[in-house]
């Protein structure tokens, strides 16, 4: 046998599959691109189910973009362009290991499907009431990204809390940064109303500035009548569960709406 | 060169390649198996979306275990052991083409992670409130299986509807099928409250008889104390929603829990 030529071959052999198998996954269809991508639920944190339940380097497995919070509400994450940040409670950014556990969150893939303007000045009520109506349809999950510069931006951030503390406690001792002027990115999501109980229905919206100075969970701003807001239609909605820790136990029989907006 | 045996080495080489990957594959976790995979939601039946949103083959891609509805709730769905089954309201059981489209469906690849015997002769209102408690946790998705003789069984089938009806009218006009000492599987899911506007709280079971003759969505029955009642914990949970037809337009905004209460 000539085992050199035959070992060459067998070399060869692979890298000709590994190829054909490159170019087979290139052109195949990515479905879960276009998938909204979630760990736990909303109403497990206004029960108290506070617990890291996946790291920041897992989740970011499933998006380039995202917002969600940190085990014990310890800061606002965004992901944008694949990168984590956390907005602490003392008003800076920072760029978390991939160890660090997230107690919620919301991903996916952000690729422009639809752009729309608000055609007038609007503040954030305004926004979020006006809005929706223009969607092609309210029933679905939309991705939405506003890169601009924001003449008012008032964001937030929890400090981490002790056990048996709930998102709404939190909310009560939360950090309130007033931003004036601001360029940088609104990342977040719109879900329909059916979604209450497992994220927030409407919009929830974090913001991040360019120089990845200041950001968090936005309570209000003031967007410019031209600027583009980007919706990525994800019509596929994946949720991984706890199967263990504090969400096994918490009480989600209950309407929680209303601790909702007190929380938000 | 000698060419045949470079020629002999390059597919020696990929059966090589080919048979790593299958090792591969094998060991490497299949995380879509405990997914729950559904399409559309319940509250949109409820609105009158009953159009056929995703075909019985498409469907049957993924998972081997499931119920659900056919376009203009055309009969009950069952997926059992990966064959898809339609129970019409005429009482016999078909097995449609993989063409026929579903309005409303949930899925999963069955495999037993728990096993509870009621303990005593349970009928439908008492298994119904007390086996949740029993379940490791409440805040999660189970597909439930059981087989067995029941001593009795109420399970009902809906007539295909004209446009403009809801799964509420289509409960009216159901066919009642009352069967005694019948042998076979009820197949369903139990979902926590907090999936209510998507899927139905607590549980859902349709019923099919082992000759085939027989079954429908369960309106009532009696356990033997002894059967075994089987649970797949399914902590992943994936939803496709229609990005067109009637399912964009309907009013998800409202809590239809007491329509569904009627409908089911």
């Amino acid at each position: 046998m000539d085992t050199p030529k035959l070992f060459l071959g067998v070399v060869l052999g692979i890298v000709v599959f590994l190829l054909a198998a490159s170019v087979y996954m290139e052109i195949s269809p990515q479905p879960d691109r276009d998938t909204a991508y979630q760990v736990s639920t909303i109403d497990a944190l206004l029960q108290g189910a506070l617990d890291g339940v996946q790291t920041a380097g897992e989740f970011r497995q499933h998006g380039d973009f995202g917002i969600g919070g940190f085990a014990a509400l310890d800061g606002e994450m965004i992901l944008l362009n694949g990168t984590v940040y956390q907005i602490k409670a003392d008003g800076h950014v920072y760029r978390p290991v991939d160890s660090l556990t997230l107690c919620l969150a919301t991903a996916t893939y952000f690729e422009q499907d639809l752009v729309l303007t608000p055609g007038t000045y609007m503040n954030y009520t305004t926004f979020i009431s006006a809005m929706p109506k223009r969607l092609p349809t309210q029933n679905m999950v939309y991705a939405v990204r506003i890169h601009g510069t924001f003449p008012s931006m008032t964001a937030r951030a929890t400090p981490a809390q002790e056990k048996n503390s709930t998102l709404t406690r939190a909310a009560q001792e939360q950090s309130v940064f007033n931003l004036t002027d601001t360029t940088g990115t609104v990342v977040g999501f719109y879900v329909p109303p059916f979604f209450s109980g497992l994220n927030v229905p409407g919009f929830h919206l974090h913001y991040l500035s360019d120089d990845l100075r200041s950001g968090g969970h936005i309570l209000d701003f003031t967007v410019p009548a031209e600027v583009s807001v980007e919706y990525d239609i994800t019509p596929e909605f994946t949720m991984v569960l706890p199967t263990s820790g504090p969400f096994t136990g918490v009480d989600l029989t209950k309407d929680l709406r209303k601790e909702l907006e007190e929380a938000e």
